[in-house]
């Protein structure tokens, strides 16, 4: 990378975690999970949370913040849930930053809420770098992109903490090889848990909402023992 | 945006400019016609390319180079045409540039090419800034990804020459709405040539192979125009 750009992006990431942290911290004291979902353009975040936010309602109380470059597109379709959600538009950036995040849920109660889905603008590249403050980093690889993605953008999986295999219900149709796929997440990021799901059809949900449940519940546990110690 | 980075991305701009008016100097007086392929990743470039450069080698001689931050797979699946074809590896950079793509070609006769095919980083944000000296910029959107991605992504769209919808085999698969998704390109890109196609069953490439042979006829009778002149 230019040698000034990499000047000027070190300082741009350290006030990115500076306000990262102080996020963090908030949701800490809230006891909400927040989970960000990363992924290249139409890979299925949308569709995934609209999906995730029906099922979690009976039980849960939730809410989203999405951005894009351009469009409502998304925050209205999830507003249909009757979730808080709010669209973050970044014009001609190419990831969101924990400020853009910060100024998206001011004004909300976070204890009013048990879960915080963040959606990053569809690129497998830029937010990678951007802590935005969340408990939880979800990528979504697609079965039509191909299975080499992992090893081709490793900046962005090295950084997740679950990798979800979208568009299940497609994967007969473009001969999806779902053994290569995650022999090549393995290879860029061993260990990370991979979960197949379809939100079209649901197939796979419930693994998913039972690591965000699980992942809710020990963020609670961890706060109780401190708020006990 | 960050106004310390723009002032550096302009300087940087500014060069990859003359970068790019260097190469498409060389370009033009080689008579080659240069075409660069974008797209979000998993859209379908390389095997659009692959196809390509088999359906053209018969009557013409094809070369190509192709981007990405990590692995040569794209290279070596291309080069089983026997075409010449070069790597570029970004690292973590999300976007080719015109330095990138001269080092690549740097010691390739020109004179002995019909049409050099670049096929971008795999994002549909970050190379819409950066001239590559190409005579085409071409930018497929797939069916798998939905109809708004014209809408969503406005800063690419508004760069490229003409849109293929890739993986049209598969549109009934995902539902693919080509009137929405024509219409979504329309109001970004009034006017922008639109081709369907399919890399998998050939549907679509007669129209693109034309596409290319008639802008490689126009490019040379300019270049005949301007030697008897």
């Amino acid at each position: 990378m230019h040698p000034r750009i990499l000047e000027v992006r070190k300082n741009i990431l350290r006030k990115n975690d500076e306000f990262a942290r102080c996020l963090r911290g908030q949701f800490a004291d809230a006891g909400i999970l927040v989970v960000s979902i990363v992924s290249g353009p139409g890979a299925g975040k949308t569709e995934l949370l609209a999906r995730t936010i029906a099922e979690l309602q009976p039980l849960h109380r939730v809410a989203a913040v999405t951005g894009d470059l351009a469009t409502e597109n998304d925050a209205q379709r999830l507003a249909t849930s009757g979730a808080p959600v709010r669209q973050i538009l970044t014009g001609t950036m190419c990831h969101l930053e924990a400020q853009m995040v910060a100024d998206a849920v001011a004004g909300w109660n976070f204890e009013l809420l048990d879960f915080l889905f963040i959606e990053n603008v569809g690129n497998l590249v830029c937010p990678s770098s951007f802590d935005l403050g969340e408990d939880l980093r979800v990528l979504l690889l697609s079965t039509t992109e191909g299975e080499d993605k992992p090893l081709k953008y490793p900046t962005l999986i090295n950084t997740a903490d679950a990798v979800i295999l979208s568009k299940m219900d497609l994967a007969a149709a473009v001969e999806f090889d779902e053994e290569a796929a995650r022999r090549n997440i393995n290879r860029a990021r061993p260990r990370v848990p991979v979960l197949p799901v379809s939100a079209k059809t649901g197939a796979g949900f419930e693994k998913w909402l039972l690591l965000l449940r699980e992942h809710l519940a020990l963020k609670r546990a961890g706060r109780a023992g401190r708020a006990n110690a």
